[in-house]
């Protein structure tokens, strides 16, 4: 997190904002004399509590509520009540329709439209183009390679003698703490647990099954019980501990998880034949994967995690569309995507993403716009966050395609410019 | 991304669906013969095309636009014209307000609310406590550390003698290609350049302020007429050049970013005395920097970029409900969390943020329901994306301190159980 | 990879080393023309052999081999003729001992002398004085947490599908596989395999126990076994397959090992009384952890892997003595250290290392100077690669104690400068 | 740093090596009372001095120096007085001779021997083959990208508008800074200064170039000056700082010496023809570039820094034999290595590597073993060190060429085998 003094007024214009130092101390000092009114905040989502938070808004705010009728119209929102908390209305994204691709998956199989939410313009014509070149080939094929969930609480014990009879304890009861996981939801499921110590220090990584679920929160309680039961049962008690020490790869893209799973690790491939890389991408293979080993070595000189295109686009639209948590596109958009000649003289696509955090119940997906776009997929009513993950997986590829297609052949700026400026 | 072989039955079940070999086989196979129809696609917002679009959906999904009143209702969405391709209609998320924040910044000053877009609940509950408390010690001290947006095209030699004679050539004509990104927008500055080399591949490194404006669609259009007026005057012609290779970090986050800037870096920091740590957080300053060590470690042991916590649930939240780009939480979601005893006892809190690529113009800022938001917060007339950026990395700091309280005292599991299950 | 450009004629000059293009055209332009004598290669170590080798350095390169004495006078050297080729003589290392250290471990029980090699001043009297001070303070605890050497062939298929066939085949042939590795050795055991798929391309990690040998030499030829029997008996031929696939971290740090283990993991802790802290570092606990917490975050900054100063120094110069292969110094030298102050007011210290990849027969270890090494520290009879890990661990903790004392109590540049430019 | 309690007995074994609780507890306690005799330390190497210490090992590790006839026959080392501590004798290690390998570099031009130590069987015949190929190709292409060692000091304050006011006046006082540096040396130039901060915590990086010297003692001399500097004349004190607050890169492998440079940074080149390719490694150049390909994302899903194979291995042999810092593998060995098929259905084969801490000055140069061993490479008179960093990443593309050819074409296992088995 450098800065070059070489940029030298650049930088002492953000460092003072051209003030002095007497008026940057000033600006910046703590105040706690200056009067404090807290918004009103609570979990209810009646009319009357929404009164409420937009007479605050009002009154500190200066916002006139008829000014804001895009976010509050005064309709009925406790149907959010589960979902979010201090609310004051809602927000309107606009939703594109990619696709349909072809999906020749071990869960989904058939022609899926992908809903996709954002205000960025270019990005659905991009990934229409890529889905409808991936159908046009074939499809693609989809392989849900592994799936889980983990919660990693920490252990501080005072010395590593007492660690280590801290964990030979838990190598006997493994089988207890999956009955504990058991006890606490119909979906969670301790798969495994692993080890990692640090000085006397002993991270349990809790890895779990969630059913359709993302399961975050299922597992933060599996785990709680599961920590429960140690400290009560354990012949060697900790110092202290907390149910979750931030080696789980929650809400952030790790090394581990890339090398693991986090949520659920697809790959999808496609074998495109020559003569349509050139009607749809204005461009050869050849050049294609001059763009690819470019892009791959582009990536590892910048210290990416894998190496990828803009997976994060996809992701973020249908997480948005679907009901996901969007703050899991930290974790999901890293993965692998390699092009190659084929045999035939055609292109070889496949992408890998091995953190797809997803689900088809619980989170936002029953809320009503989202639960919409889910329908508008037509999933298998079995195994549905298995084919949602492949999907996921799908789309990402199809942006890849196009985007390298677009670099390779030389027209990504333009379409980029005359999409966003058509106004 | 490793899969353990130990959990056989586990993986040889995603593996295969339980299928047979052939079975997989012709699931997984391209399929060039069924019918494939394409959805109606284009930037048309009118009517007239929506309706086309569902009457697809009807008959191909076997969606009714009457069930599906939730995404469109028939209403007018002509404005998100450019904006988005393929439009069907528009999602719906509910908005919560945390805080508001005090914040005591080189370019925000004054006791800010937050707009967060979730579907999480407990999310904004957590956001809203933080900023509370951090407004009760007095406010955060936030400054402006750096800022620029970079683009990164390749060019490819047929050997690095080349290479070498056309970065003499660049060197020398650095000022030609400030000029040349200027005439391209009133915003977009070119405020330096780098070269990384591998083998005989050359990476420009263009690196720009933009405005207010997060700037990416302003970067390209500037790095293609810089690239542009470089093949049109160098004296050494690359084999092949690509406007954008995968070497400045966008939608991902990289190790290249995340030690120079991407967007704006920030840096925010509080003092809280240890009785309102006790009032708010139900713990103790020297347990909270216990839970702070172990969670860094934590951070490091799984191989994140930085330490934290959660940043990408608020930078999710408010960049949803601001019209920032929601894809890239994934680059901005990193940076270091720090906790310390004070030198009087009380609890020292600070988070710095490289890569806030943000912006207050462009992109879905002007939207309806954004902009409503945007003028929500009642951010400054001047420098707004860089008072908008102080006030991100404040409400993340929020949520750290948040989050890292409700670890150290124990009661993570049931906030989440209680809010999340309250229906 | 990046060259600031503001540093111009800095980096000109290297560029063109001053020269025209036409110059540097001509100088970096391949000569196929120009004769090219071999050098005498050969694994024989003979003096005939030697003599040939000499005779060629005379007349191409003008040594003469008397005046290089110090590296070759003619003495026999068959002894080396298994650990090299191409051999002309021997190169003389000082090495020094510091200590004795006080491990109470789980496989090294003692005071033990630390042989070190190095030509870097300053080195032999930082380890020296950490571990005089462990010592004091009654030694420190170490502890083998696993074990393990990986070798990753790789496999590419034509399709996922038909990868899906083959890993199915493998998950239900695991035990052959270990039959398999046995029959190779009677010291490599395969102890686990697990899979990595990318695409169409599989990675096969298998994970192998090698007695008290490093085993990289003893891991590959069991994993040429295994390969040729999985091509001999899947059903599901690959395109192509290499019997290593760089997904090992063989000669290199990586995310994956510092994950999990290569060669073995340990770790070392050590309680210090705060008045040995005062009398052997001239500062205080508190003002050490300050250390190591900017220490700890200017690694995290950095983006390294792990947080510690300078493993490598004492790696090196212990693995060089000992006949260990001195590029694994590449992926040892990484892990976490800790300091804390403890509940009686000294400082806890703790270092982890994964990555311990040693032995005590095989490679250099049987060489004259390097078993006398050896010798000298007198290691147990049993599980002697396990004890050295442990003994290569507490040596890194002295240096991590030594080096942050030193920083802490702001004599670190007088010691190097002392210590080095004493002559 | 996970363990898989899957490999329950495994581990379980390791944790308590088979021992009760309270055995273990016994093991591992540390313990004060026990006799304590320190090794005679000192930096003189006088024959006193060593009998000192040998009378030191015989008593208390029953060695004999008699039977270290290997070690130390009790001629003179002085010459070691000024680079090692607490001397004891000499180890020695094998030479050997790959190459010459034909470089057509910006530094260094000509037909190069080099000169490797290790204890590694088939490491020199690797190297010695790629040398000759790359060499029978005409020679490779190197140029020297960028230069300079890194110092980061750290300085902690109250707050971050005290950081603020102290970045603002090192801002101004640049040039300052750099006169200081100059003054501790003729060959030390501070050529940039970079800060990074993080919360009220800065890190300063120095950047220098040294010289011919590698330079870590220089800088550290240079930045401690630069220090007091700054102490004495700044209008605003930190709270405490540290001459090194491990942000440099020193001894580890870090992102950002891998963005940026760490020493120098080398690009090297060959084009082979296809009949060479098939001639010397018995494969075609498709297989090669096959193998590339997968060897690339194999590192790149091991979370590798660049992607190599074993830069390690000859750069471990070349610091040793050559007088160089052996610790500095840990950072030297890491880069990109690209195989391509050129236009003529040749091979196109780079590596760049750009932290190759070397020098032909200081250190263990001037020893009497390791300045033969430069002796004989004919180093040019001028840019020692230039020429000799170029040289050495010619060593590691020849490795490169070399591994991925015998992975290629099968004879991988064979080659070890063989030659580290022919006793």
């Amino acid at each position: 997190m450098n800065t070059d003094l070489n940029k030298h007024d650049h930088i002492a214009n953000y460092l003072s904002n051209n003030s002095s130092s007497e008026q940057l101390q000033n600006d910046l000092t703590s105040n706690r004399t200056r009067q404090y009114v807290k918004f009103p905040n609570g979990s209810d989502c009646s009319a009357e509590a929404l009164t409420k938070r937009w007479q605050y808004l009002d009154k500190y705010n200066h916002v006139d509520r008829e000014n804001c009728q895009n976010i509050y119209a005064g309709h009925d929102l406790s149907v959010y009540a589960a979902n979010i908390e201090n609310c004051i209305g809602t927000i309107e994204m606009p939703i594109g329709i990619a696709g349909p691709i072809r999906v020749n998956g071990t869960y989904a199989q058939g022609d899926f439209v992908l809903p996709m939410a954002t205000t960025e313009a270019a990005l659905l014509a991009s990934y229409h183009r890529g889905s409808v070149l991936i159908s046009k080939a074939g499809g693609c094929s989809a392989i849900l390679i592994d799936e889980g969930v983990t919660r990693s609480p920490g252990f501080a014990f005072k010395t590593i003698t007492e660690l280590a009879i801290f964990s030979h304890w838990l190598l006997l009861n493994k089988d207890k703490l999956t009955e504990v996981a058991k006890s606490t939801s119909n979906y969670c499921r301790l798969i495994d647990i692993r080890i990692a110590t640090e000085g006397n220090h002993l991270y349990l990584l809790c890895d779990y099954t969630t059913g359709d679920a993302a399961g975050q929160n299922m597992v933060t309680i599996a785990t709680q019980a599961i920590c429960e039961y140690i400290i009560a049962n354990t012949p060697q008690q900790p110092q202290y501990w907390f149910v979750e020490a931030n080696c789980s790869g929650d809400k952030k893209s790790t090394g581990q998880s890339f090398s693991n799973v986090r949520g659920k690790k697809v790959s999808v491939e496609v074998h495109i034949p020559k003569k349509l890389v050139k009607r749809y991408l204005h461009t050869t293979p050849e050049r294609i994967v001059d763009c690819w080993r470019m892009s791959a070595l582009g990536g590892v000189m910048s210290g990416s995690m894998g190496v990828q295109g803009h997976y994060a686009n996809s992701l973020a639209a249908m997480f948005i569309a679907c009901g996901q948590d969007a703050a899991c596109v930290a974790e999901a958009a890293v993965g692998i995507t390699r092009f190659e000649i084929s045999a035939d003289g055609g292109l070889y696509c496949s992408a890998t993403l091995p953190n797809l955090i997803v689900g088809t119940v619980g989170g936002g997906t029953k809320l009503p716009s989202q639960q919409a776009c889910l329908a508008l997929m037509q999933l298998p009513k079995e195994n549905q966050a298995r084919a949602f993950a492949e999907i996921c997986a799908a789309a990402a590829l199809a942006g890849e395609i196009s985007i390298t297609g677009a670099m390779a052949a030389g027209d990504f700026t333009k379409a980029h410019k005359d999409l966003a400026r058509k106004r």
